[in-house]
């Protein structure tokens, strides 16, 4: 009987009336107990409402567009159950709309989610691997597979990604953030899924709803966690919703077009003019994504719901969410509390892109300089872009000058007090928007390692990008993003080189894959990584060492930035070796006696455990 | 009676066993009431010390240098007079002390101070104007006057100030931000100030104590403001104390010499190692400036007495303090709240050479950056260094990318919530320590223009540098900061080229000269960019266009960096034009009509008062 009601949810078309129903089911026991649900069909504003069960509605709110009715239901203290919407005219009834509330999964609310014990893969989906060749084409959806467009639809899915978490593991990644599942109905382009069309809805090209949760499930049984990417800011023009907008002020409308003049800085530029302010903010992403206006309690409601749906729905362990300091900052701040309110423990991290530091802890939540302005994100974690700057040009400059080389890393590190909590900072080498790493140091493999060393053992999350640690390269300005959002060799049948398999990966591939994997498995278990204290001392001659260090243990980082070899005295250091006699590098297990002066080679780095 | 009593207390070498009394006296009706003073003499330590007129002796503190011996009195309701200190040895009075309780001008506590109102004129005074030739050299100073030598002593003088301050007035300056002039007995160089001899006693190179409070005289007598610019961080190592220290710890001693890292950073990085920062904030500036001990209580009464002292005695209006973060953190916030709290309105502008506006407003009184570590400098005032930086490139970026051109004075002014009062930020395009305007700019006027207009009309007080309103350049990287610091040209007896006169400057120091003196005498009497909202609007185009507004008035500024003429709409700025139907630029008297396009010229500005 249950699952025919589902069915039935999942096929409301068979009620003429009741075009959409979302969201298509609630729980019991949540403390978003006040449900909005919106029905969507012809006219349907005209009807009287009731429910069966002693369901109490809280209140029904209509708009402009008939063909809309927000419910609110009150299912506090209410027992899982199944429900009768019943719409009548005339005190006759109409139709009926079963509804649920289903039971939570135990200890839901308490959800771990990830944090900085974690290390996150990113991946686009379309471009990982493609498990299920007969969905590369849909004909509910437009774009049709096609590998051979560059910023076409190629085949990835979750599938596929279900396929290599093996390999994820071996990796040593811990968490998997891929760029958006839910449907992209764009013509062109939407494999990137940042235009969505249906927020309810697996695109199919990846795969169900169903598979999304059998992801997440089989990222847990591998101790694993899914990171769902959650746009707030903007829909696909392909949205259902768009062609029949709930009301006229659901997106942020102008006189003809008008795209968002990318300021961020306006949010709180007290010298601002409300133009550029509103431009900002209300602007349009581009011509194809609509700027949802989450300063319209329905909308900021329904985006709430449908956040809160997915992770109870999927099991999910996190967010990521786009294009953050665009949306609007009250709206924002009220729909990140909300999420974190229902569950503590959940991370999201959002994306700043800005390029000072002060800027981007004015985003996290409980951020001092956010309080300047009586602002509270409540953001758990925002990116750490001023680290990525100085990553990406920091390897290249072979002298350490007064502001180049190490120094641009240590000058990161030095405004750790700005941030609430640098700990959750997401840092990264690169991602699907940036350029890649190995594109702009020319695949130099000492580079990746310093890189990755940098990232896999400073205070915060680190995130890798998919490809990278087998080599990829990628040149943003070729071909619209295509060319950093490649295949990952193997993934497609036929793949003459397929880098998931031990066998598989070229002797290059295989030169990255295995520092990498090394690296971050180790970084697995090292808890003075994930929590300990950091101490850094003013690089010299180009060289960076600092420590990570807590009651029990003691890792000494070195990265040598210069070409020539260096040898450098321990004893500025006495405050961080003091309880420590060698230090064994768990790259190449050779030890160092720390009363002796140490040598590194050029352009390397040493990873010390202390003993 | 009392004018001898005053040559007594100069000539204190009469009395053998005090060879110095400082401060060599005080007021009564201070706030800082428990005064204490410094008697120096051989073994002056070991003598009891009593005083007439029932003045009490709050306290005695001896040192391990029996040299020295340090008397608190309490002056608090103590009225003005004329006491003595007796030493006594087995109670008989071997010498004794006249000291004075001095009376103090009126409103001194509540004197006001520099702030936006103001145009502040930077110059080295050895390098100004040479009014006495007879005080080039000194027989009790080692430096003696040679114009020949680029880092020499050139003979400038207080004499040759005062007969050029109607110049000044001219020019719409109205404070003067003289570098120091107290004794610097450095055998080379020592023409800059910043290694001082005695804190007590203006260089006799520049002058008497008595010419500087002629100084300040001179400029009240034209309603102009006397800075001082003072060094709390470092003495010279030809400073008297130095050669017989009151205490080891009075500066900061290393085994060895070590230099300061210059690091400031870590003055509140939370990751730094102690080592860093205790190298930062002990280590000497450089060999021959020996790093003075704030921390240690006898060192800070000293320099606030001394700071007081020198406000009250030469009638000041202000400080500029010298490499202000890099003192003892706790120590100089300590002596700053001391001379804010003497003088609640008396304002001090901190040298905080940084490179990140987070990390400048940590300093700023209040700041909530600051609070973010319980820190509160109690610092007024900070240099604008960011704003700096962007002058220092942006007017040779002709096309104005999304971080080039007028954008970056635009990010500038972003983060202006960051700073507790952006109004009390110093903006200037140069000073004596960095590269000259005019060089960066050879000398092209148009850009001259655009700077000038631009730190005359943003927010905060402009402070300009001697000689570049004559189109003065100078490289700093050549004669070691000399070649920035050259003479004015008609300081000199005998100077071909006198630009202090019409009729002595070239036609195009006239240009220059014009130009600055109408901008800056327009400013004088314009309340609304000494106290006026900001509202400015994202650069398009490379034209940047601002507005200063209250309730009476408004400016509109536009600077149009790049060197094509550009014609705009006004539509776009409705929020600040609505009220006003023309505006009329202050350089050239041409009316605009708002509601026709604006159109200017190349490298050019209009700064339009509305109507």
């Amino acid at each position: 009987m249950k699952k025919i009601l589902l069915l039935l949810l999942f096929t409301t078309s068979l009620f003429a009336q009741v075009e959409r129903v979302e969201p298509p089911f609630w729980w019991s026991d949540m403390k978003l107990s006040n449900v909005q649900i919106m029905f969507y069909g012809k006219n349907i504003a005209q009807y009287d409402i009731t429910t069966s069960n002693s369901m109490v509605i809280e209140s029904i709110q209509k708009t402009e567009n008939p063909n809309y009715v927000f419910v609110t239901i009150n299912t506090k203290n209410t027992a899982a159950q199944d429900f009768v919407f019943s719409f009548s005219k005339n005190k006759k009834v109409a139709f009926t709309q079963n509804y649920s509330l289903k039971t939570r999964r135990e200890n839901s609310a308490l959800r771990k989610s990830y944090d900085a014990s974690d290390v996150i893969y990113l991946i686009m989906p379309d471009r990982f691997a493609n498990g299920n060749p007969n969905n590369d084409s849909d004909k509910s959806v437009t774009e049709k597979g096609n590998r051979e467009l560059p910023g076409g639809r190629h085949g990835g899915d979750i599938d596929g990604i279900i396929k290599n978490l093996d390999y994820l593991k071996e990796l040593g990644a811990t968490a998997l953030w891929p760029t958006p599942l839910n449907e992209d109905n764009d013509e062109r382009h939407s494999y990137h899924g940042y235009g969505q069309s249906d927020v309810y809805k697996i695109d199919p090209r990846y795969g169900t709803n169903e598979d999304y949760v059998k992801l997440s499930a089989e990222l847990h049984k591998r101790g694993m966690k899914n990171i769902m990417d959650y746009v707030t800011n903007h829909w696909g023009w392909k949205h259902w919703m768009y062609k029949d907008l709930p009301t006229y002020n659901w997106i942020h409308q102008f006189p003809g077009y008008s795209q968002s003049n990318y300021r961020m800085t306006t949010q709180f530029d007290t010298n601002a003019s409300a133009i550029d302010t509103k431009n900002c903010m209300d602007g349009w992403f581009v011509p194809s994504m609509p700027d949802l206006n989450q300063s319209n309690p329905l909308v900021l409601n329904y985006l709430t719901q449908n956040a809160i749906w997915w992770i109870e729905y999927a099991d999910l362990d996190g967010f990521r969410v786009d294009t953050y300091s665009y949306n609007d900052k009250e709206g924002i701040s009220k729909w990140t509390k909300a999420i974190t309110d229902e569950y503590p423990n959940f991370n999201i991290v959002g994306e700043v892109w800005m390029h000072d530091q002060a800027q981007m802890a004015y985003w996290q939540k409980d951020s001092k300089i956010g309080a300047i302005q009586n602002y509270n994100s409540y953001l758990p974690s925002v990116m750490d872009f001023t680290l990525h700057d100085a990553i990406s040009s920091m390897f290249n400059e072979d002298n350490g000058s007064w502001d180049k080389g190490m120094i641009k890393a240590y000058e990161n590190f030095t405004n750790d007090f700005l941030y609430p909590n640098p700990n959750k900072l997401l840092v990264f080498a690169e991602n699907h928007d940036t350029q890649r790493f190995n594109e702009i140091y020319k695949n130099d493999f000492k580079k990746y390692q310093m890189a990755m060393t940098l990232i896999a053992t400073v205070r915060g999350i680190p995130q890798i990008y998919y490809g990278s640690e087998i080599g990829m390269a990628g040149n943003k300005d070729k071909l619209g993003d295509a060319d950093i959002r490649k295949d990952f060799p193997g993934g497609w049948n036929g793949d003459a080189n397929n880098a998931f398999t031990k066998s598989g990966r070229t002797a290059e591939q295989a030169k990255f894959f295995d520092f990498s994997s090394k690296l971050f498995t180790w970084r697995k278990t090292k808890s003075v990584i994930h929590t300990g204290k950091t101490t850094h001392y003013i690089p010299e001659n180009n060289v960076y060492v600092y420590f990570r260090h807590n009651d029990l243990e003691s890792v000494m980082v070195v990265i040598n930035n210069s070409p020539e070899s260096k040898t450098f005295k321990t004893n500025r250091f006495q405050e961080n070796i003091s309880k420590y006699n060698s230090g064994k590098d768990i790259l190449t297990d050779k030890s160092f006696d720390l009363k002796n002066d140490i040598q590194i080679e050029g352009k390397s780095v040493l990873i010390l455990e202390l003993k």
